[in-house]
């Protein structure tokens, strides 16, 4: 059986006016290789209500599990929930257990539970929570879509918990030959190699360093550790290099 | 006038499993806004024709440039330039100019100008070549399509060239007003200064450091320097901060 499919979409104009490093997307990259889901599609779209409903439209309805990261703030630019529950046609509004987290958290330190901190209560109806051990107010999960926090350290713990739930595929290894050869010389072997491994996903990834030196790094991806090596042992043989 | 829009998509299995970190659209982001280009949206898209074939169609129809980034080498898991061609419906083959700066390249090198390399002129019917300096393989414009190569040296390369033929507008502004006072009680004030200021993007970047110490990077965006200033000292007042 073929592992599920995912996608992710990043929210946030920061993302795309370059002043903030999107760092969230490989993090979940690596987490769904490991989990044995298989990440297909990743998209940034800025804080523009229409664009966030027709981006989640489109992924949810594409794939099996659709991840969010930004815009489930106080602030005015935090619009993602209301996105959510438009893509869905969900009622949003101030949700009772989630509002109580939020109230006893500001309680305790003493700080104000003001209209904008209320605001990230706001749930779609039918919505389930995700929790937030790291600064309690939550992410929530409406249909196949979790949204998520943009803060790493949210997201990360964020992703912890919802992969927990999830079931996923076989685990897609990896392994690595770097070679300085050049793509060029690389390319007949390796396609070769690849037409007679279909379960094996053969790619090459050529690097330049600072000194001028180059070559590739040959990456064979897989569910089979020992078709892995076999792949990998025929393939330094066939361009003449050590393999250990 | 509005700024032209822009898309990138980044294309590659790499980047989706985790593997490789896209470090090209940030690089792309930063070079579009000092541009007056307004970056709108970026795709990750796997190895696959039919995907990336779906997503040039879309992207080249609703923004007026697109950047693509990865799959123009020599390997079998380059197939970026035949997809670009199906998206637009344009034929593709070993295209003159193209063979010919590789050809000479190779000889210079004394390396085998083999069927692997020769991939890497295939060029579709109408394009126009973008100059690689670094290491001669050239990308290509087809329509508002920019096809540029994954390797990061390169592909900033390519943007530069690309970048100095096209009409931005203003470049977008920033400033940015760091305060360690939390989202919650930012957010009344900020939302109050983003109604009264259409002009001016106004976004808050929550922050917490290994050190438990936490804040925000409030940020303006907008082309007219006084205007954000001006924002940037009512903000700073309302918060009861310095500002600089």
């Amino acid at each position: 059986m073929p592992n599920p499919t995912a996608a992710m979409l990043v929210i946030g104009d920061e993302i795309l006016s370059g002043r903030t490093k999107d760092t969230n997307t490989n993090h979940l990259a690596c987490a769904l290789t490991q989990a044995g889901i298989d990440l297909k599609e990743a998209r940034v779209v800025s804080d523009e209500h229409d664009h966030i409903v027709e981006a989640v439209r489109a992924l949810s309805a594409q794939y099996a599990h659709v991840f969010t990261s930004g815009g489930i703030g106080p602030t005015h630019d935090d619009i993602t929930a209301d996105a959510i529950g438009a893509a869905f046609g969900a009622h949003v509004d101030i949700r009772e257990d989630a509002h109580d987290l939020l109230a006893a958290h500001y309680a305790r330190d003493g700080k104000e539970f003001n209209d904008a901190r209320k605001r990230m209560a706001r749930i779609p109806d039918g919505a389930t929570l995700i929790d937030n051990p790291v600064s309690v107010a939550p992410g929530f999960i409406l249909g196949n879509v979790h949204v998520m926090a943009g803060v790493p350290k949210v997201f990360h713990a964020m992703v912890e918990t919802v992969l927990a739930t999830m079931t996923g595929g076989q685990p897609l290894l990896s392994a690595t030959l770097r070679v300085h050869i050049g793509e060029g010389d690389i390319a007949g072997p390796l396609g070769a190699l690849a037409e007679a491994n279909p379960d094996v996903s053969l790619g090459s990834y050529p690097f330049q360093g600072e000194d001028g030196s180059f070559g590739s790094n040959l990456v064979a991806r897989g569910t089979d550790v020992t078709e892995l090596k076999l792949v990998m042992d025929q393939l330094a043989k066939a361009l003449g290099v050590e393999h250990g």
